[in-house]
């Protein structure tokens, strides 16, 4: 079913609704979608409603609702993704893959080897388009949340009042391996939220990967053998995840 | 550790070795190897050997071993991936995860949706160089084969007597969650050989799944709630593989 999205108030609204010009480009030129097609109108936030394209045309797509408002359950479990900004084509494709895979938030981190020097909230509306972009082509309901780029003092503190155990991609000699990690925290039932931190293409520097280890909530996770690049290694993570707990 | 490829035969021997022109390169472009300096030659096959590049010139790079030959096992499960086609970018991309990921063999199948029409072989050059410079960047010793381009008949009968069991990434009712199928393959110790069979982005045609599902050693398997695209649910199948086995 096609899907645009479309405001929680406009969702939750009786009136028809013009879509915005990605939504409209998007059901017009690529899914070619005729008047009187049924489309699928959500939130981003959980929401979803029944809808007909009612008018379109190169000023836009118009749609009536034909139904109430759906709220579907938030993925589970809840991911967060500490990831230190890679490279823009990798990383890109991982947060496209994350919204992809259900992942619940991405806090791009810059840490010292990340490559990239950005400013605070650069990059956040394109990684933003590419959620959107995501949730069009695979539907469900939820988008990414992606914050605004992190430091490393910032991420450390988001990650000691992260409500979770927070896994870190190590290659430390005391990281354990993930499926033996991935289970005992789905047995002692704290599966609710889990965070991941990813270090970028030249890894954490080892002060850092002390400071993170050193948190409370750190768990040091072995990827296995191989030597992943960075986006692989994200989705690798995310991937075991949810094969244990989704 | 620079690594580059060389044959068996001439790792097994004591002469200089004169690496390839794409290894040349990437030593002497990409990588900036100085005359003197360590490398890892490698023959894909599991083999490894310590040398110095001694030569380093326009007309190549010439190695020296520094010691013995030493063997790497094979990345456990051993996994085939049996994959339709996708669209070349994501092709490309999940070719380079596999080797990443230490998949042994990948059988590419053109499938009824497939939407590139291929002769048998084409494209395989192409994946081997992928495959080959994943391995020059994340190291290792072992290559992921790619077999030629298999038509779906082809591709069942490969199944067919593929030594364990091939799941089978299905939208279908019968399908049981991935971490469900890993976990009772990996109790029952069948978890040697794995091999998995991912869709194209049409999906399979509906006669294609039945005779895919009738065979002996089939099991269909859920990759979660989301509609995932092609490479994405390659890489899921087999990141949740490896965490629960690896």
């Amino acid at each position: 079913m096609h899907t645009a999205i479309i405001g929680t108030e406009e969702l939750m609204g009786g009136m028809p609704v013009a879509l915005g010009d990605e939504d409209s480009h998007h059901m017009r030129s690529v899914l070619r979608v005729s008047e009187g097609e049924p489309v699928r109108l959500v939130d981003g936030r959980g929401n979803m409603r029944a809808a007909v394209a009612v008018s379109i045309s190169k000023g836009g797509v118009v749609c009536e609702f034909r139904g109430g408002v759906e709220t579907l359950p938030r993925p589970r479990p809840r991911i967060t993704l500490f990831q230190c900004v890679a490279k823009p084509v990798r990383m890109d494709w991982l947060v496209e893959k994350a919204q992809e895979l259900g992942v619940e938030r991405i806090v791009p981190v810059v840490s010292e080897r990340v490559v990239a020097r950005m400013r605070r909230g650069e990059k956040q509306d394109r990684w933003g388009r590419i959620v959107a972009s995501a949730l069009r082509q695979c539907g469900g309901a939820w988008l990414t949340d992606v914050d605004p780029v992190e430091n490393w003092a910032g991420a450390i503190e988001e990650m000691r009042c992260f409500p979770g155990p927070v896994l870190i991609g190590a290659l430390s000699d005391v990281a354990r391996p993930i499926g033996e990690v991935l289970e005992s925290i789905g047995v002692s039932g704290r599966g609710e939220s889990i965070g991941w931190l990813i270090g970028p293409e030249g890894d954490f520097a080892p002060g850092e990967l002390r400071e993170a280890l050193a948190l409370q909530n750190a768990v040091a996770v072995s990827l296995g053998g191989n030597v992943l690049r960075v986006e692989t290694a994200a989705i690798f993570a995310i991937a075991g995840t949810l094969a244990y707990m989704g």
